[in-house]
């Protein structure tokens, strides 16, 4: 189909279902290949230039890069708001993806999962445990301590459920996967919001999706991802 | 006066420029607090989380991040827009700023500009030479290379002037300012397009107070940008 939105990218990356936990919330259409960016080659470069998932495909337009994505796919489909409509809310809301993606994900996720899971299940390497020890002992307290003065006792960080908590939501997921634990007595109003983000059905569809793609060779995900959105 | 702007953050930064800029073409009035990050205390990191320039300040509301600032006064101020009409090309040209800042930005222009900067005129320190040569040498060439085929002949990457070429010329302008030089043989649309860039009336003022301020002492600097803008 001429129109049909396809999703270049693992849902294991948070990045990647941050962008199908927008469609499926806005009731669009979409099909995912589950590209993994180390195993890319020169046409997956000529459409992502820095190699990252997700891309966007519709007909011959691509388009890289989660947070662009998202904004995209906000103002094509706007029904089903995911950006409040306050202007000042709204930046925040960006400011909460910015946060998650670029900080929360590059700093204090990928060291944590990378050290966790990619290096022993798929390098085969060992784990480097000073890293892991920073990534969860120094790190990410200081992201909790940030979040547990920002968001509120009831609902969502911008009011309505928006891009932000989405993205904080699918990076926090992956530390749980890598044998992270949070401290809910520590932490208690963020244990309470990722408790009703993960709630949420689209959300909920998507981790159990990536959940059943954890631990099996890549050349098994088209088919398990495949048959996850014919169900 | 209380719904005056003021934007935190020295227009050495490539990502304050771009926000001041922004300001200038849509003719808003704003102040400048030149902020050098790595000087801000405790109140700084209150209002901007990672400790990053430039941040926002209207009355009570303070929003970090240049992206995410840039979006919010589009959005504040749409006249003389920077983000192109089109819903494809304005995802474009967020690309474009997305790449500008994030990968040029943290990958190419930080290591050259901390190398040849600030290691030896703060600091005190040698300048690696190997972080120079490879961000020279390897990776600049890749930018330049993938910017060669996305520059049109002539105007702007995504019709009209962008977010996304302020975002590209406002990082290349300090690597100019790291000793870097462009080569026009080998890559001559590049140079014809930051020639067009740097010849924007806002762009070029900044650049100008940008290169007073280069070689003063932080002390001078609220100093040099007030009487900057006063004039």
């Amino acid at each position: 189909m001429k129109d049909e939105i396809t999703i270049i990218g693992t849902p294991i990356s948070p990045y990647v279902r941050k962008v199908l936990a927008i469609l499926d919330i806005k009731g669009v259409p979409f099909r995912c290949h589950p590209q993994i960016p180390f195993l890319g080659d020169d046409d997956f470069t000529r459409i992502s230039p820095l190699r990252r998932i997700p891309v966007l495909r519709i007909g011959d337009f691509t388009l890289p890069d989660s947070t662009v994505i998202a904004q995209f796919l906000e103002e094509k489909f706007p029904e089903t708001p995911l950006y409040p409509g306050d202007i000042e809310a709204r930046a925040r809301a960006r400011w909460f993806e910015e946060y998650a993606d670029d900080h929360l994900g590059r700093n204090v996720l990928f060291p944590l999962f990378f050290q966790r899971r990619v290096r022993p299940v798929v390098l085969k390497e060992p784990t480097d445990e000073a890293i892991v020890d920073k990534a969860i002992n120094e790190d990410m307290p200081k992201v909790l301590d940030y979040l547990e003065t920002e968001v509120p006792d009831d609902g969502y960080l911008c009011g309505t459920l928006s891009v932000g908590d989405i993205a904080i939501g699918s990076i926090m997921r992956n530390a749980f996967w890598a044998d992270w634990a949070l401290d809910a007595s520590r932490w208690p109003r963020v244990a309470a919001y990722l408790g009703r983000l993960y709630s949420e059905p689209a959300i909920a569809r998507l981790n159990k999706l990536a959940e059943s793609m954890l631990g099996t060779s890549p050349k098994e995900h088209p088919a398990i991802v495949e048959k996850y959105f014919a169900a």
